[in-house]
């Protein structure tokens, strides 16, 4: 075992930003690649709800208007490349299957953008959810990897849809984990977290780390089938 | 990404077990190899001030009595081998590097114990904490892969060895992942954690998803850094 308080090595990391400190991001527009799946237009429900501007995207224009269309709150719709070129923080929502596939064909569309993977790998078969591998591994490591000119974080892995899409619910009650390599990128995707009722985005490591975050979820679908729930999960002591 | 909700599949898992059903664990023996570290130390310490029966094991019984007088609250002493044989419940809070011997070389004094292993295979650099994989998978893997006679679980991953030595904090707001492949076993381990006030021992799944839950302390030591915390961890909806 590890003790957790006897993290040896120096001590890289500043300060800690203050919320009442985070960025100013009411005026970035925010696209959700996969925004057609529960997940994506669950995420795009809600941040359009707190009033960001947020484009709809999916691999067949048509499909991803008329989804925004149904959202109402002023969200638009586009193909997946027109989405990450008027968009300026990039949320990948899409299945894992299909994940590398499309980044690399959007890695221009994609460049000097803030890329925030929620991409969680798992497979699945007669005793529930599995953690895969990826060769990169994790998928953020694997989005890095392709998008060598964007700046790409990790967050939003533990949602539950159902509640995101609920509108009867006007608070989450969760935190985000948001990983990244770049302060500057993290603490963006903080304050995007932030704008959800209920959310706060604590910053929880580098992307090296990113895998076990997204394998999470396997657990997080144990307990919501043990407990009959729709868990999150909450830091202590932040 | 893969949804939360989505988790396809034949549901095989029954009800759960209300908190007041747990099985009755107070006349049980618990063993705590490792005891002279600080994790084990700090349990030894929270579960012997609930009433538990705790036997401190380390490799020479002279520093494992010296300990567990220092502890007091009836806490014993013995060396690894004799405090497995006395145990009912026998903790595993060993260093991952002499994991995977101490466990071959107690397989015999281990058979027919409950074993909750909580160890957390990491890495360190001057980036800080990083996940490592062991070749089973997991360190529970480990654990039960070497232990075919003993009811493997996992537990007990994410709790702040400073805040569990701490006589002046008597609560500890966490909850306790508990993973394995039987339901009886993964009941008493969650009996267990919730000795210990302020924890909640809630079913985090099979053993073959230890990895992620071993390896998230390698972000929550990012956490304790960046804001300066202990951090522990809470399932919410449940």
């Amino acid at each position: 075992m590890t003790s957790l308080d006897s993290a040896n090595g120096p001590t890289v990391t500043p300060t800690p930003t203050p919320a009442s400190e985070r960025p100013d991001i009411s005026e970035l527009v925010v696209g959700v690649l996969g925004g057609t799946g529960d997940q994506g237009r669950g995420l795009a429900y809600r941040l359009a709800k707190a009033g960001q501007q947020v484009v709809l995207g999916s691999r067949s224009a048509e499909r991803a208007e008329a989804a925004a269309a149904e959202l109402g709150l002023g969200v638009r719709g586009a193909d997946n490349a027109q989405t990450a070129r008027e968009s300026d923080i990039v949320i990948v929502a899409v299945p894992w299957e299909g994940h590398g596939e499309l980044l690399a064909n959007l890695a221009a569309e994609l460049a000097g953008k803030i890329v925030v993977d929620c991409v969680n790998p798992l497979g699945f078969d007669k005793q529930g959810a599995y953690a895969l591998t990826p060769e990169e591994g994790s998928a953020a490591q694997q989005a890095a990897a392709l998008l060598p000119h964007s700046r790409v974080t990790a967050a939003f892995h533990h949602l539950s849809a159902v509640l995101l899409q609920d509108p009867s619910i006007d608070s989450i009650d969760t935190d985000v984990l948001v990983l990244g390599d770049e302060r500057a990128a993290t603490d963006l995707v903080q304050a995007l977290a932030e704008r959800i009722p209920g959310m706060r985005g604590i910053y929880a490591g580098r992307l090296r780390n990113a895998h076990q975050v997204e394998s999470l979820v396997a657990n997080l679908i144990s307990v919501n089938r043990r407990y009959k729930a729709h868990a999150g999960l909450r830091i202590t002591d932040v």
